[in-house]
């Protein structure tokens, strides 16, 4: 059976208990995540089988990890044990005017010394329905963007569609190579890719032209232009009234058409961390069951709402309940 | 001291810790509830005696879900101890636009299986002041109904008050008999009806009279000329903005006036479940304590609001308490 | 360095977790706290320097009390250990139309029998850049009145400003002498005094003039006239729409200019309880740091809206996080 | 149905989880007991019916604690709600060579300030088949002495037997009487006593008789020729090994012959706390239903032994798992 | 890879924490297991792939079952989902004299309806290592049993070793037929059976002879001449000091030499529930990886001896851990 | 007034609850240590004013961390906040035959990568009484081991009494140097030292003399001749009869007598973590208390003792408890 396939970092998360801060805190709540897992852990929820690969320690974190993964039917068998520790980030979760905070600890985990050799990307990929990468991988480490690189190029050869969410964040990018002379790199072998028009300035320094209707679809279309294999531009608006309450909406751009999800109001929000990887795990899921891409949009998009009001990483919500959302029903009445 | 009997199923509830999924919980929390019990136990709270009658099996989950009503002080002296298993439902607590979700596992339970002779009605019902029963036992099982039906009987003979919650669950009725046979019966004995305009189509095929100024008043005035003895038909309405946010009030016919109790806004809800008992019970303790439908309707819906705030099947408020919200007071201002 | 110094009673603080009723509840989570300790405790957080003195018995909870402020950076070192019990307090936290209820046991405590002569002010307050002290303290016993009363004069015999929260609370005057004639002694030796309208009515029978523009204005006027030493008066507006949701400004007056905070929003409330000490020590730092009294009272209220979606009695925010409020950042947006 | 009464004091207690200091916990567990209330809920799980005695403060903690008992099946209907606060103690448990650790907080509580006559003992005694007291009760104060002496008298009055617990406790002796003096008049309405050598020595000078066969049976027969009334006097002897680990027997001497029950060994102790209580139970449940004191004392000391398994105040072991210890059987062996 | 295949019920188990009582509890700690999983569960940890075949009812129930034997690497893929509702269990953890004990609901539940039609066990097999089965599956039901006999003669036509666990309970077998009369048609496809004298006397008639040197040895030569296929005999011996502490060591009889292993002692037991399994899963590694049937035995009983340190019912431990045991090093010294 | 001082680095730990294994829990307690900083927080807890040096990070945890020494009332003031994370290790909780175990994630800390410069020890040990430090510093990295020998060298011109805990892990040496090339450096400049015989053959290739009476007192006193300014050598022998039960005692060598402390039977064990930090506080404190080289022995092992009893890295037990200890008192018996 066909498979989606994610690679990525996977960390151990930890969080205070409710609404304590990391300093008050005498216990933790223990999660696995990352984004390119939670993509596929969300798809197997939703129904479609989905593998992961990543890198862990060979120890009992490692395994847990493993565990925590495979208990929700993702394939890890890819898994390549090597290496001494597993990155873990501490999560302390606002209410109202304060924001939730993460705090990483993700430096020179296993996962960023793994050996891109390690990865047969033909043989991982050989059942693959879809390949999907981050922008969190090549920016952990130079082997980390390397073995992102083959895979993407295998997938491209294998003709298995590829997307990227391109995510850009300043600061993990510390071992001595820019995302802007990195990141073209790898963009150019996707059909989709997840990006705002801020990460498209920063990364690629594309501008929405002045006076443009829409500033997403100019930046989209400046994209394309420069990565011809990308078919559709996607990203989320995000209306943050407060950490308790967002509103939430989709958009994508396909070179012609712009197209718009609508918006769901979300309050409160049980679990914001992997609303975004809900999003692009719904999307993905549309895009390979539907033929409509505002159907695959706006179901990516009532899945992230649903992300929300769930503990942990990633979207337990299965088809039947995203699409309930879609169908407008959001008023969670009680099911006996 | 005369009291309020209630008869009916009590199962253990298991939901996972705050707004945890069935699927990922590792603990649960565990209490005992049932719809007729809740009423009794929510009145005993309000400061009025109140009895429950039911069966559970002679094990320790038996006595566990007896000492649980007894702590809140409802008297369970009548509990018949017979037969295998204890009901018992799982909850899983939703947020936002994702629905609260109960999973049942009561069929054959001891209650289902109960023997309608071990109770003994007009010894049970010798100190009553009002009878309590609702649509979901007959549901249970043909002894079920029996013992239901020989109970409303006694009351009747005894010239106790008797009010019955309809409450028409299509997928409980399974033992081969239909609501629609069954359930004339035991209406036709009742004071008091709790129902909706849904409940009396599909349970009376009472439609409520094209053009009426109000679909409850028309419905109402079919279900009592149908059933003499009813002379109030009482329910709620709901407004489901969320799973987080409700607003409700209380609608009243009595063959002559309507009345309607003011609405109240309810957010965030910490437990939905049982706020219909909580209504029942504030109406049962209003009609036995003030001389006015008006009061004793608006009584219900403050009792039913206060529910929703309250962790547990039942309704933990005082009389003070409910008199508070009552006279408007809904500030929800710290009480040192 | 210099430090604030704050007196009064700290307390063992007993709450059911989530909104659990104190009837239900088989666990109580602890923390401690009191309404001076909280002040100085906020404000070590914010980077102040600050002592709290106090007596506790010389037992296990005791010590407890005096670790968990060690904790947070308060210098502790004048604490005494005389006398037998902690005084504690039991909260139950509301919701929506419910409030939080809090149930007192705090009479005869360690701290309303303390020894006046065991406290050496001239020596605790040599490095104070601040005393505070609130209404509660001389509440308790006249002992504890009396050490207020040491610690006012020594204050002011070295020149250091000195605030007090009036915070009348009938029902705690039982000593046998009454809060008006003990509080106008301890109020004449103040700089800064925290009143609304009602506190000012009840303990001085000071009326707002009719037809003043601004009540509070005309309150604040006749307390400076009474008592000369007063520079500010300064109160919060709290608008109660519901136990989990609450607006909030603050007002002062210095003689010649009534100056008025932003108002913030405050949904979900994670805990009520400090808030108010949170408003006093933000405008104690504002005060000492700023030269602009709008600012500090802004960042009093910011500070306090901040408290609010934190556990325990005290204000775990940073300087950084309460500036960004104050700044008008209240999105909550994630920080990573 | 007859019913052994009790009467006394009953407290919150809280401890922190496992093993952890009252100095390191932020949560503490609570329940509620106190030595004769432990009495009455130990009968009610064995299966005879109690009630239980007191008086609590009218306020949440005090409808807590009786819905406590309520729970278990006692009796609480003669509660008395005058007063301000229930008394507390605070419960670290230890573990091999470090002791557990009781810190009271009981002075003043509402108990100690009861109004002796707001108890009828004559109809509270009316349907009573044993009585039941212990030397705690005296030593509170002066009242509650009062009320302890009249309920004494009244049972005498009525022909029902009354046991009394002289549990000696020097520091609780502080309103200004001695147990001396007050001790005796209790203890001569007795017809059974619980006292070691020396409870007897520190009480009544009594000493055991140089060169006596065996200190116990010296002690009771000087007890008996003191105190006429007194036909049984029981104790037990406890081999402390380490906080975890105590081995357990009790004696009786009845005038005529010395009695010995075998030895358990108790290792792990789950909770130590009311192992003396329940003693009692088993044995007033002994001696109400078998004609043999041996057999009474044994019951006794079984229960004890199971209470030392069991969390909380009370002894929750069945009439049927006493007998399988009585029996010899304490293998623990898995029952399915 | 080849894997061992097992095949039973699988039930949620909650138990209170620690040592409360199941009449004490608000909480219960889940988690799934049942004899035949937990062989293959601790197969999976021992590092031997191994699969489990099951009917769960298509509800969250049945999905989180499945996924706590994912996590743990059992391959679930077989599993059928029909029926209504999961068998579940509640397990009261004693301490000392105070036996554990277990009180079961798992009639009418979805295993006990299975179609056995549903598995089609030339394909399930078709990787078979090794067959596990247990006489509580014959037991719950005619159509349990007819699958068990299904799978049974399957796996002799493919050649696959098959071992039972007679293990008969008695209050089981309800479905109209008997023990006796069913488990001698399973018991002779069998290679290995693990038996005691009880069982097989119980089930077979079977007496050890009198005067018989081993009582097990007689019982297993008359059991291996009655059934030819059976080529091994094993159980094991526990001495059951208490609830907290048990001895335990294994027996094998091959039809010409009795083997025993040592005997661990095991103080304090943290989890009894699936001692059993766990010492067949080590049999069932040790047979199919050493040649020598001393050391899978003791293998089989190291990891037994291990698995009652380890919560929940499955043994969480590692070839390299179960090795240790096995050399003798039982001193549990930390390791850093 | 003088204190003792420790050097080095401090962790989170984070364990699962009870004997849960790493691989199985879903939340973890956190605490922070480290074994000098154990040192001094025992010491505080006994009455002994200590400071502790460290490095952490300018984050959230560091501030934790900071935050937990200073509640047991450590003086954290000459913390150093640089570097990037905490270092961290995973405890899980064995039992029986079960280990313990450790799982580390201290790499690239932030104390790993300290400025020995930003330590001014002339000012830092201007007030100490003692210093103390282990070989776990040295193990760290080149930065530490420099810090570790500025001190000593500074501590010795200031005529301060220093101890080393040789305390060898050979994994723990990775940056480049041997702890065979390092370790004299330090011990050289040591008045105590605790080493056991294995440590010392490893470190400094010294082997106790053939047919010595002891092979302590032959290992201690060739080290006392090749660090001439040791003047004590030190150990605990600890018999590890499971993980829930061991026996411990002390043993010193002063280059002229060897002396002994009774042994300690401890079951169960609480926590073992941190035994051996205990036992050396407890030897400071009685070193500079006592004038008795036995007394201040038996007094550390005590500690360490009383330390297996307690949660968490350091050793909550006051003077007092350690003192009947001393005395033989551990029977454990209920302290009320």
């Amino acid at each position: 059976m066909k498979q989606v396939v994610t690679f990525g970092e996977i960390m151990l998360r930890l969080s205070p208990p409710l609404n304590y801060r990391l300093t008050q805190t005498a216990t933790f709540e223990a999660t696995y995540g990352g984004g390119e897992a939670n993509v596929a852990a969300s798809l197997t929820q939703l129904g479609m089988p989905a593998a992961h690969v990543t890198c862990f320690p060979a120890n009992e974190l490692g395994q847990a990890a493993t565990q925590h993964f495979q208990r929700y039917g993702v394939n890890m068998a890819h898994t390549v044990f090597r290496g001494e520790r597993l990155g873990l980030y501490f999560l302390e979760v606002g209410a109202s005017m304060r924001p939730s905070k993460v705090v990483y600890d993700r430096f020179d985990s296993a996962f960023a010394n793994l050996w891109p050799e390690d990865f047969n990307w033909e043989e991982i990929l050989k059942d693959a329905s879809w390949f999907h990468w981050t922008g969190i991988t090549p920016a952990i480490s130079a082997s980390a963007a390397q073995a992102c690189k083959d895979a993407i190029a295998a997938a491209r050869r294998l003709g298995i569609p590829v997307s990227g969410d391109v995510n850009y964040r300043r600061n993990l990018w510390q071992y001595g190579q820019k995302a802007q002379d990195v990141m073209p790199g790898l963009v150019e072998g996707c059909d989709v890719i997840v990006a705002s028009e801020n990460d498209s300035e920063d990364l690629f320094g594309i501008i929405p032209q002045e006076g443009a209707a829409h500033s997403f679809t100019s930046m989209a279309e400046q994209l394309m232009a420069r990565f011809p294999n990308v078919k559709q531009v996607i990203t989320t608006r995000r209306e943050t009234l407060s950490a308790s309450h967002n509103q939430l909406k989709g958009i994508l751009y396909d070179g012609q058409s712009f197209v718009e999800s609508p918006s769901y109001d979300i309050v409160p929000i049980v679990d914001r961390i992997g609303g975004g990887d809900a999003f692009i795990a719904g999307f993905i899921y549309g895009s390979l069951s539907f033929n409509d891409q505002q159907q695959a949009l706006t179901f990516g998009v009532a899945s992230s709402a649903l992300k929300h009001t769930i503990h942990g990483d990633f979207n337990l919500a299965t088809k039947a309940e995203v699409d309930e959302v879609v169908k407008g029903n959001t008023s969670g009445r009680l099911l006996r």
